[in-house]
């Protein structure tokens, strides 16, 4: 089985009883956004996820990207499926209207880019880092540059690219070295950068880059990065494209997987300087990506829910279909999913999968309220939340992102070893998650030292409370409601230890923080999670008395949050343990003789 | 980095701290395995592990195993390889030397083949296999096959595979269909077997199938599966190959890891018949098969064991090499070893690396116990602790190997995504390990059925209490001790409650053995290696205290004893809430609403 069916009625229930659609379509910015409208955006964004995007997703991994007489070419049908995407409208659902896009909130671009990379990771890389382009573009740029720019990007015509890293200098980008020299009314761009996503290929007419490079006399450090725009083609002054530009691909990377998406290593000016146009003001490039970075990292976030959906669906499918031994209470040879292991496991892949995708959408409507909250209290008190969350969101998600697809494996038994069934794609797919886009130990050191040390916890005291009253009003009439409180009581209190513990060590070692916080962020993402999951319990128990609704649907999210609480909240007091028994034994040995 | 250098003085300690070699080399079958001879033994095999076997992992992976005009074709290397391994008489390091084997403790198999594993986790499946029929022949076949296959086999010139699994009998060998006609002194046998590791190539004389199959009118199920000896090649009266038998490879699997082991469709009797002899008894072939089924699952434990060693010693040399960002007290960029997370990520690996090798190498040495004991009390009493232990060595040290390995391409962040840096190669061929003999599921049930309600928890109790009086004896005047001693006193307790639980669940729930049965076993693995740490810990502190041997060695086992104390025993815990939960929640939702 390599389908994909979208999940709709799940995200619409996440969407309306999680991520407050209605609050956010009372904002002036999305009057647009009717029930009706949202309902007839999934239902044309599932389409296209299942019928086109979904089949070319083992095709793609079987022919991967390749770089011939240095062209990049891309497998059969991603052409003609980016054609489809631009034509759509949907590189630019969230982007601005005053250059073509639909002004939609970013909750709705959050459900829709779920779509996109469960159907087809690989594919769904170029709208991600065309929209993170058009955002930096559409933030930075000056009106020339946007004017010229930014319409065909967000028709899908241009693509775009984000290009950062360089060989000496992965996650910290002080180190970066690419050289950008005056010359008239533009720049010359030198350099070399790697793992280019999407970096070159011949599927829409131009590829816009944004890079950064260093000016003549730049201050060392991070305080000497600019941001510049440097298109594959050159434009002219009636939009038309102009002489190649002196930038290309010089190879592609051998992955464990995305083999669809090209990730290039990008060569600027080889023949003398690649014309580059500074973006926004000179020696600010890096905290002007930084304005994107929630918006991308929330964005890898969505991507560990949609790996673990289709990994779960696919799954879900084999798991009724293979016949084979015998279970209690049953006759004869019986499909596995009636093997109560086969079924734990379905339903940890389930319920991580559901816990993942609410905080992730929670975290894209915080987004929108951050930025378009009509009064500037909510808009203020969503930017700190934001920021908390954006690492956890990033973070945790695609940690779970592992455990679900190598689950999927695990259920398929010796076909998922086996390439042709499909379930091991999606593990080697999901592992560049926690890695890029900073990885899980970047986005734990953002979440200890930036969102929780530098306010002393002030952001992570308004989480705590807010989980804390909510969970202390859960019913217990309710048995399935019942275990949830008394586990996410747990949770929350194995949150707080940790949390005090932390404000509490950080100043008495310099290790204390490091040492302990991907094991807080993972533990602020299964409380997370289980206070997202009990919130949609509560709401679909309160559908299943009031008789509305589908009652098979809100009874399977009351198992499946107690299956959460009862199977993955209890790990919340040993990520406490161990942040409590504090950084010494981290420590202890000395480098040389690991 | 690609190398590999045997851990020789961690398994000397393992072996003889823990695994009580001593003991062992004072039972008669094994005078001969002197601490001298050991110490050479591992040497040995140290140099061929590192010298010949680890530089072919990475272009076997590259270059696989091919089916090419009906012949398999292995990576360059691997015969000469195998060649030189028959040489040296390892596949026979534990065989009888009535046939040409060494006849040296079960233990020392698991040290070398360790090696093996580490280095080349595709070539040493074929030993594996090999002894797995060698030992199979040994125990049930006749005096004249013993005669005419064991010897060659021995030496390593003619291989040999186990072919159990049908398409439609995957774990379920109940639905085994292969037949075998009674035909003079010989049967044929026609039908498919699927998933036969190296089940053909050109790198011996002859290759050596045991198939299951039913002869007619056998009764159903597993009482009605006999086994036979089918060789690739005829073997003469005097021991000369004769004509080519009626059995071929017809496909070869594209998995995702082990690329270099060819796993193969076999198809018997295409022309008729291939040529098969019965060994041991008619319709007994499960049993005999079982007999072996301790032996195999035990080695897949060992490649989790080894996959996990070789995965953190890649991890280290690159945390070393590494120069990115700037940590707490140093100057200038550091490499990146000097950052908490990526220390704590290595002393994970490194922790849980070596509670797995603990816990597999105790196995071994209880198996030795069991089978060579003078005394028939103490080979009882080993045999049932064998019995409880090997679903725990082999489901959890290969769960163990998917942690560790996925960790590894962690601390390489991108380059670890890259294929040639080889991190990734390990994650995909440690997929396997919890998948081949038996699922983590299939053995989990095994712990849970067999190993613990048939006897209603008697051999788990006296586990417990063994565990427990060592662990109160543990002094608390040494602070890392004192640490042990608590989080082990923990999750002795988590395990205690958890096994109570089970055996007054199991009488009222058909349901609560399968749900409990995976996080029962994982509980009982991370207990366990929280036991066989703190005994390392306490014998390093001792040496330590009594100023003998190598100190910064004793000293890192106390550190590396006391990180997973404190990260890893807690997740005992966690296990145990999640099984006293029940099996409500996973038995809810109907298979149709998954």
């Amino acid at each position: 089985m390599t389908g994909y069916t979208a999940p709709t009625r799940e995200i619409q229930f996440v969407i309306n009883e999680l991520g407050d659609m209605n609050r956010l379509s009372q904002l002036a910015k999305f009057v647009d956004a009717t029930p009706d409208l949202v309902d007839a955006v999934l239902e044309e964004a599932g389409k296209l996820a299942g019928e086109v995007l979904a089949p070319l997703n083992r095709t793609g991994d079987e022919q991967g990207a390749q770089l011939v007489d240095g062209k990049v070419t891309l497998p059969q049908g991603f052409a003609e499926a980016l054609r489809q995407f631009g034509e759509g409208g949907w590189m630019g659902i969230a982007q601005g209207p005053e250059y073509g896009g639909q002004g939609l909130p970013h909750l709705l671009h959050c459900a829709t880019f779920e779509l996109w990379s469960a159907s087809n990771l690989s594919f769904a890389l170029n709208p991600m880092l065309t929209c993170g382009a058009i955002e930096a573009l559409a933030a930075h740029g000056s009106q020339e540059l946007k004017a010229t720019y930014l319409p065909p990007m967000i028709s899908g015509d241009w693509t775009g690219t984000m290009n950062l890293t360089e060989p000496q200098a992965g996650s910290d980008l002080s180190a970066v070295r690419c050289k950008a020299n005056p010359n008239g009314d533009h720049y010359l761009i030198e350099g070399q950068k790697i793992f280019i996503t999407w970096g070159d290929h011949e599927l829409a007419d131009n590829v816009i880059h944004l890079v950064l490079a260093r000016l003549p006399d730049a201050p060392e450090g991070t305080k000497g990065i600019s941001l510049f725009l440097v298109p594959k083609y050159l434009v002219n002054a009636d939009g038309s494209l102009g002489a190649r530009n002196d930038v290309s691909a010089v190879s592609l990377e051998h992955k464990l997987g995305i083999h669809a998406s090209p990730t290039c290593v990008m060569s600027f000016g080889d023949s003398g300087g690649a014309v580059g146009y500074l973006v926004g003001r000179e020696n600010e490039g890096l905290a002007h990506m930084f304005t994107m970075m929630n918006h991308a990292r929330l964005g890898v976030g969505i991507q560990g829910v949609a790996i673990a959906d289709r990994a779960y669906q696919q799954a879900c499918e084999y798991a009724r279909d293979r016949v084979q031994g015998f279970a209690p209470d049953q006759q004869g040879r019986v499909a596995i999913i009636h093997h109560a292991d086969v079924r734990r496991m379905l339903m940890l892949m389930r319920s991580l999968t559901e816990a993942a995708r609410a905080v992730a959408y929670v975290t894209g409507a915080t987004l929108d309220k951050a930025h378009h909250s009509d009064d500037t209290e909510t808009a203020q008190q969503s930017s700190v939340r934001l920021d908390l969350l954006v690492p956890i969101a990033k973070g945790w998600c695609t940690e779970i992102a592992q455990e679900v697809t190598s689950l999927g494996v695990q259920v398929h038994g010796g076909m998922g070893f086996v390439e042709e069934t499909g379930a091991a794609q999606h593990m080697r797919d999901a592992r560049i998650l926690t890695i890029y886009e900073g990885t899980t130990g970047i986005q734990a050191g953002d979440l200890v030292g930036r969102k929780i040390l530098r306010d002393r916890g002030d952001a992570l005291q308004s989480l705590v409370h807010e989980i804390q009253d909510y969970t202390q009003a859960i019913s217990d009439a309710d048995a399935a409601l019942k275990s949830i409180r008394e586990k996410l009581t747990a949770g929350l209190d194995a949150f707080r230890r940790a949390g005090e513990w932390l404000l509490s060590a950080a100043g008495e070692d310099a290790d204390a923080p490091g040492a302990a916080s991907v094991n807080l962020l993972m533990l602020a993402g299964v409380v997370f999670g289980g206070y997202q999951l009990a919130r949609g319990a509560v709401a679909a128990q309160h559908k299943l008395v009031a008789g509305e609704g589908d009652a098979d649907f809100h009874r399977a999210k009351l198992i499946t949050a107690q299956f959460y609480a009862e199977h993955v909240l209890p790990r919340a007091a040993a990520y406490a343990d161990t942040i409590l028994a504090g950084p010494a034994t981290v420590s202890a040995l000395p480098p040389e003789h690991f």
